[in-house]
Order: structure tokens, then sequence, then C-alpha cells
């Protein structure tokens, strides 16, 4: 692409002031930006949360399960909800704010949610919604487009036909997940002769009906905690999600998979989904979707990827190669409310194909009839708002370059902070990003040293130790509202696959500066200090090791 | 209860305050609210819609796949949205709306929902919700307290357990009735002896443990069809939601119900479920829920309650009574979107026993750990925003009595509709409201005594010809744009079961006036002229009918 620096410079300078301050202050916007800026007072502070207060203690605000018999003014009431729930909810939008996916937002969302909000459309029909069906069909268009590039004709013959759909607008990647897989599980369970489908007959016939023994998902261990939920919900049940063994990467292993699939034939169960994963959730990598799809296709499976987090990398020309053969897909999750950039309930799942979502059609008497445009015909839920709009308002906003810049900054500032830590003498990278993600730890130096000597036993006791220094240090960082990191559990090969204690960064706030990471990373050094049992354990074990090899050597 | 006439009144001078105008123009909020305003123009304008334009033209506006390469301005795009969206929207809160159960929303919700979008808290987790955590708690136990009444010790104990839940925010009645069938599928293929339960081992295997040749839930034919998505989705099958003849007054036949019950005990069928309707989608009646209660206890099934539209009658001493037996429901869904007047995506699902929703439990590495108050590992749905927030404002600013006057207003207004309709010569009421909803059709005076001399076969012309007309009818009026009923296919008594055309009307807009219920039925005599083929097709059969008859007479 030829890339026009004027242009370009324009974005990046715009990119920069819807996540800073409003456009100026005699505009219409600026004038309810400034008037909202002024109730939200708490949430422009730069602390994640105003004052730590434990749990129980907002609990007694909250405490009452009686609903008021007499009616509170507007204003007593919002000066109630500014003192009891803004100062203590989570400053989610701070640049130091760094441990989950939910995302800061451009300002000028702000001014143009007021319309959805006001205007109260749903979107489960044309009669309540109008414009904003169409809206909502080119944006799932546009999606598709994003991922699958078909042409021009391809678009105008399926975006808005009555019978088709490129796929569901939802509240979420849980949603939108549980959509593709009921869509494939639909599809191979589908009428037979006189065997009517699953979706009419349910899965006992339908198990009946195939002869199949079970059904079963593949994905790796580090495949969403969605994906269990969707296979319990489905009837299919938890065990039927087979986890299959990540490599060093937390890539799914091709391997591995070949294997569990010919058991699996072995067995006589029906391997009906694959689901690749483009950016898990706890560490951002992605699955070799290509390979992915070339086993997908062989074994006549269907072939989903959750990019609900990695899918808005498709926007960067620079790292939308990470994610070849996406447009391989039969059916790709992508979470707008994540690296699109657009406020909670945003999620979208699109195929492929515009006859799949037929697998799961239906019509009622006094909507959703047939031939109608009606986008409720194809979706798990039913009255939907018309959320879509902001995702269009943003694509037309920021546009593909900005997002790319975006996408861009982030995993650049992901590998600038994998450097940092890697050149501190006291911090381990677990997990390099290859999204915005990225997973360490505290230990010592020394400690550092001191593992590579020890024996089995020791070893196990120091890495304990660490699990529970890494809880003690990312809750008491929570606890003191300057920044926040996440904590989850990996079992990484380097550390023989034993359950490991990892702080789990997401760097997708373009506020995030470089001298915040550096003082996280301080603030991690000084609250290790406070730990009176982890730490001292872990000393005096290193202590142990280090002198006893200084004796062996001398 | 002992009513307070000063406080009534001011209740009622505040209600109709927050539907019309924003408080004083110099105050906050209202200076907020008039920004807002003027950019919302379009939403203000009294028409549904401001100009009719046929679907396929405003799918011109919406037609391209492509993410633009170059970013809009802010106030650039807004004029687009204003131009080719809002112009192009349904106005749900106008008066003249009466046609679904998108509720106009009170003006304080405005500025508040910005909190809500601003915060962009995820409900999914503390870590990213905090305060709005306890808060959504304790408006499930408000809900929990509104259906149940349970003691305050029982709200103490388990509002805030981190092991329990009173129920489920989700984004709508949907997702919400799922919840329910789910936790029932679940809880009656429960772990037993070696078998690990249908969560874990699959619908497949739960039959062959129990022994049961089908799984069974059965609901009245007016029913949602969200129950036959949900029979779909959870892997019982269509088929497997049985649906039960109503009476005279669309309430569930509760001899046809037991006649089911044994018809399917004798084939080895489990039915798991009963589910009562609160307020039909079609026509607002409501099933009898105390004996509905009775059987579903005699044969050991789940007692669901899909009280979506119907649950917010419960805030009326006066029309509770209605709603008799749904406090020993096992669980309940209500739409706060709906008649609690919140924006769209405000569904909740309320279970009576706090243990309940274990069936559906699951956690994960990183969020959702055991033993944390984490609302996302009792929810179907994952990252959810901080709607409850809006619900919670609004029971405290409209409060109990408040809600009160809505609910009876607007059913009160429905009874003088249905006495409006049934006065007039030219209509016939078809359903009497019980809620605020009613349907009806138009049919001129002389065709009703026609219908009462026709031949069998006359009548099945005439009848053909009116729902045809009364189709006709109602699409007219909806691209007049002026006012808006909506339309569905009963089956009454009175006509034989036949397939029955009807206007479908849901009065529940403060605003709406009984001179707009007159302009309504006024509008649509109008309209049937216009009508060149079903309306004389109807004269000429009621000339040749009555013509007959007055011969024969003679």
């Amino acid at each position: 692409m030829a890339v026009d620096n004027r242009k370009a410079d324009a974005t990046e300078e715009s990119l920069h002031r819807i996540f800073t301050v409003p456009e100026a202050p005699d505009s219409t916007l600026g004038r309810i930006e400034k008037e909202i800026s002024e109730n939200l007072n708490a949430f422009l502070q730069t602390h994640i949360a105003a004052t730590e207060k434990p749990l129980v203690d907002i609990e007694k605000d909250f405490s009452s399960a009686d609903i008021p018999e007499t009616p509170s003014f507007v204003s007593d009431h919002t000066h109630f909800l500014l003192d009891k729930l803004v100062a203590q909810s989570v400053h989610t939008s701070a640049p130091s704010f760094i441990g989950h996916m939910t995302s800061a937002l451009p300002y000028f969302l702000m001014p143009l949610s007021k319309i959805m909000i006001g205007l109260n459309q749903n979107l489960v029909k044309i009669e309540t919604s109008k414009a904003f069906t169409p809206l909502e069909r080119q944006v799932l268009g546009m999606l598709h487009n994003l991922i699958y590039h078909e042409s021009d004709d391809f678009y105008q013959q399926w975006m808005h036909s009555a019978n088709h759909s490129l796929g569901a607008f939802c509240s979420g990647g849980t949603i939108a997940n549980i959509t593709a897989l009921w869509v494939a599980r639909n599809h191979a369970l589908r009428p037979d002769g006189e065997f009517r489908g699953v979706a009419q007959e349910g899965l006992f016939k339908a198990m009946k009906h195939y002869g199949y023994d079970d059904l079963a998902v593949l994905v790796s261990e580090r495949g969403h905690y969605s994906l269990k939920k969707a296979a319990d919900v489905l009837g299919i049940g938890r065990d039927s999600l087979i986890a299959v063994k990540t490599d060093d990467h937390n890539r799914i292993d091709l391997q591995a998979l070949e294997q569990t699939l010919a058991e699996l034939k072995a067995k006589n169960i029906k391997p009906f989904a694959i689901v690749g994963v483009a950016g898990t959730t706890e560490t951002g990598n992605i699955d070799p979707l290509d390979q992915l799809a070339d086993i997908a296709q062989a074994h006549d499976c269907h072939f989903h990827i959750d990019a609900a987090w990695g899918g808005a990398t498709l926007m960067s020309h620079k790292y939308r190669p990470l994610l070849k053969g996406i447009e391989r897909a039969d059916s790709v999750t992508i979470d707008a409310h994540k690296q699109l950039y657009v406020p909670m309930g945003a999620g979208m799942v699109i195929f492929k194909n515009p006859a799949l979502m037929t697998a799961i059609e239906h019509h009622a008497e006094y909507i959703l009839r047939k031939g109608s445009k009606d986008l409720g015909s194809h979706t798990l839920e039913g009255s939907r708002s018309g959320m879509a709009m902001l995702l269009f308002a943003s694509m037309n906003i920021i546009s593909r370059p900005g997002y790319e810049m975006l996408i861009n900054n982030s995993i650049d500032k992901a590998k600038h902070f994998a450097a940092l830590i890697k050149a501190h003498p006291d911090f381990e990278l677990i997990s390099e990003p290859e999204l915005c993600l990225l997973t360490y730890r505290y230990v010592p130096a020394d400690t550092q040293r001191a593992l590579t000597l020890a024996t089995a036993e020791e070893k196990e006791s120091l890495l304990n130790a660490l699990n529970d220094l890494t809880k003690f240090i990312q809750k008491r960082q929570r606890e003191s509202g300057k920044s926040f990191v996440s904590r989850t559990r990996l079992n990484p090969v380097k550390w023989d696959r034993k359950i490991t204690t990892v702080f789990r960064v997401v760097l997708a706030n373009p506020l995030t500066t470089e001298t915040i990471l550096e003082d996280v990373l301080s603030e991690q050094r000084a609250l290790a200090k406070l730990s009176s049992i982890s730490l001292p354990t872990i000393q005096s074990l290193t202590d142990t090791i280090l002198k006893r090899e200084q004796i062996s050597l001398s």
C-alpha cells in the first residue's frame, strides 16, 4: 500500500486527540463532553480506584434488597452514584490499567452513544430499527470483507439478502463462540433422509441416527473458557471439549492434534469442529491457522477461529500476516469492544458462507417472518441494542489506517516492555509478546541463578514460593490503586510444565507510556519486599543453594 | 399500604416530567439534555419516521463493505448519522408507536447512561467492575425480593455470597430463558453415582444413564419463540418443546397439560420443565401460575415463568394478584428494558433457590476463581456492561409506587382502548387486555352481521379476505409513519381456531393519549378504503349474504 504521509500524520494527531481531550470546547461535542467530565470527575483521576476500599465495605452501600417506596431526586441519586459507585469503580481506561482486555474508549463515542441510547432501537426486527438494520448488515459485511476479502459482487449479492446472513452481532465473544459451535453442531447433525436434524429432533436422536458414540470439539489448552461453557450449553458436554497441548509458544501442537483426531476416529467419536485461537486470552499467541485449516478440511470439521482479541490485527497490513489462514475459517469470532475500541457489549461472529446460518434459522408469527430482513432470525439473542452503530462510527472516524496505527503501537509497546523485563536482572519474561500481551514474574537475580543449581526438591520449593510471591505482589499492586496487572497460571515448557503463576499484561491503551511501564516494575520490586513469608523463604533457600555452590567451588 | 397523598402527587408530577422535558435548563442535567436534543432533532419529531423511505433505498446508504482508508471528522460523520441513520430510524418512544414492546425512556437515563458508557466496566469480574458487582448483586436481590419476598436475613445471607447467585443479569429475555432451561436441564440430568452429569458428559450419555427415551419442555402455544430457540441450542430439539393448547383467554389449558404429561410418561419421555407465561408476547395474557406450580411439583418439573413482559406488574399492588403463584416458580425471566423502562439490553433471570445456579457454574485460571465474587461464574455471557446501574437508578428515582402508577396507567389505558374498539361498529376486539396488550381488527359492521349468516364456504372466504385486509392496513399505516401498530396471527376460539390476522397493540408509553388511540382507529378506517382487492371482495360477499338474507326474510 502506498502511504500518504500527510494523511498518516493527520490521523496520528487526531488519534491522540480522541484519546485525550474532546474537540474544541465551543463545539457541540466539546460542550457535551465538558458537562459529562464534570460529573465523572472520579473517572478522570489518574488512579485506578480513587480510594481502595475493601469489597465488604462497598457491599454495605448495596445491601438492601428493598425496592424504594419513595422516589429520589435525579440530582440526589446522581450524587449517590458518583460517591458510592463511580468513586469505587475501576478506571479501566487509565493508562496504568494494563491487566485486562477492557479497553479505553475514544471520546467521540460518548456523545455518539447517546444517539444509540436515546433512539433505543431494537435490532431484532426492522419494525423497531429500520435504518439500523442495513447499517448492522453493512458492519457485518465490512468485517466479513476484513477477514475474507470477497469480491464487490459477493457483498452486493449477500450483504442485504433477506434469507442470508454474513454473521451475527451479539453481546460478546462468548455468545459469538456459542453461536459458531451451534451452527457447526447443527450442520454436522443436519437433516438426513427421514431424520429431520438435531435442531428439530435433539441430540439424543441425532446421535442414534448418525451412529456416533460421542462428539468432540478440539482446541488448544489455551482456548478461552467460553468454549467449555458452549460445550455444556450445546449438550456436547465439557469433557467433549478436548484441550490439545501447546508448544513452547502457547500454540496448538499440530502433531498432538493429529494424534487426538486419530484416537477419536478409532473410538467412533465425531470431531465436528476444530477451534483455532488467534490471540489467546492469557498470552496473546496465535495458532498456526493455515495448517489448522488443512487439518480441519481433511477431517471434515467446521473450522472456527476465536479471534475475539486478535481479529482486529487484520486492520494492520504490517501484522496481518500473523493471522494467515484466517480467510479459510468457516467462522470467526471478533470482539469490537476489545481492540476495535467500542464500549462493552459488541461481539460478532462472521461466517464465510452466507448460507451456513440457515442451520439455526427461526421464525415467529409476529416478527421474523420468512422473507423479512429482520436480523433476529439468525441470532442467539432476541432483542438487541443498536451497538453496531458505534462500531460503524469508529470504523469511519478512525479508519483502517488509524486502527493499524493503534494495533502496531500496542504490539511495539509490548515488545519494548518485553525487552525491559529481559534486561532487568530481577524479572523473568514467561511469554514473549506476539500481539500486545505478555506474561512475566518477579524473580530476584540471585534466585534465578540458584534455580539453575537447585536440587529437584529445592526447585519445587522455590517455584511454589515464587508463585505465592507473584500472587502477593499482584494483589498488593491492585490494592494500592496506582496501576493494575492481572495474573494467571501457565505451564511453561521451561519450568517442566509446572503450574506457574505469572503477571499478565495487556498493552492496548494508547496512552500507556514507557515511563508507566518502568513504574510498574519499580512498584512490583518494592512490593515484593513487603512479603513477610514468600520472599524470606525464597531468599533463605537461595542463600543455601548459592553458599553450597560457593563451598563446592572453593 | 397507607398512601401518603402528598407524596403520591409529587410522584405523579415528577413521573410526567421525566417523560416530557428534562429538569430545569440551567441544571447540569438540563444543559446536557439540551445539547443532545439539538443533535437528535429527528428523534424528537412527532412522526415515527421523518420520511418513509423504502428499505432498498436506505440500503444504498449502507452498501459498501469496504472499511474506509481515510478517517472522517467526527462532526462530518455525526451529520451522516443524523441524516442517514437517525432520520431513517424508528421513533420507538413516539406516543403513537404502540406496536411493540420497545419502550419509551425516562429522560434522566440519558446523562446517567453516559456514566455507564464512560466507565466501560466489565461485569464478568470484580477486577474490571469493583462497586458495580455489589450493585448488580443488589439489583438481582431487589428483583428476587419483588418476586419471592424472602426475609431480610435471606438477602443478608445470599445476596453477596461468593458461591451463590440469586440470578443473572443478561442482554435480554432470550438469554434469560435459555439460562433458566440450561439450569433446569443440568439439574434434571445431574451427577448421579458414576455419572458426572450432563454438563460434563453431554446429553447423549446423560440420556443413556437416566434411561429416558426423550426429554420435554411444556409451554402454552402462546409461548415466546425464544423457548424454541432454547430447545434447539440446548440439544433438546425443537420438537421437544411441546406447545399445549390455550383456552379462550390465551391461557394454557390445564387439562390438556395434564393429558400431555400422562402421554409423555407413558412414552418414557421426561418432562423436565414447565414454562408458565406471565404476559404472552402477542396478547399479554397470564397463565394460571398457581395451578401450574401444583402440576410442576407433582411431576417433579422445574417450574420456570417467562415474565419478560409481565414481571414488572409485580410493582403494582393493584395488579400483582394477576401473577399469583409466581412466588412458587423455580426461576423467572424479567426484562428491564420492557416495562421497567431502561434501555435495550437488560434482561434478568432470577432463581428462587440461591444454590440452583451451581448447575452451570464455571471457572477459569485468570478470572472467576473459586471463592471470588465474580458474577461471570454464573452467566451464559462473558464480558457484560454495567447496564444494571440504569435499572438500579430507575428503581431509586422512579420508586415502587412510581412503577405502580406506570403499570396501572398502561393497563387502564388498554381497557379504555378495548372499550373504544368494542363500541365502534366497524372494529372487532379479538383479545381482551389483561395487561396493557390487546388485539383487534377492522371488520365493517355489515360484514360482522354477514359473518353470522354466511355459509361455511362464504365464511372462509370472508375470513381470508379480512386477514388480507388487516395485513394491508397494518402495512400502509406503518408506511404512512404517523402511528404504528404491529400485527400477528392468532387462532381464536370464536373463529373456530382458524388463523386470524390481527392488529396487536402494546400500550406502555405513558405519553400515549386517548386522542391518539382514536386517531389510530380513524386512520385504519381510512386506509381500509384504499384496499383495491380485499375490501371490494369483502363488500361484495357481504352484500350477497345480506341480500340473500333480506330475500329470505321478505
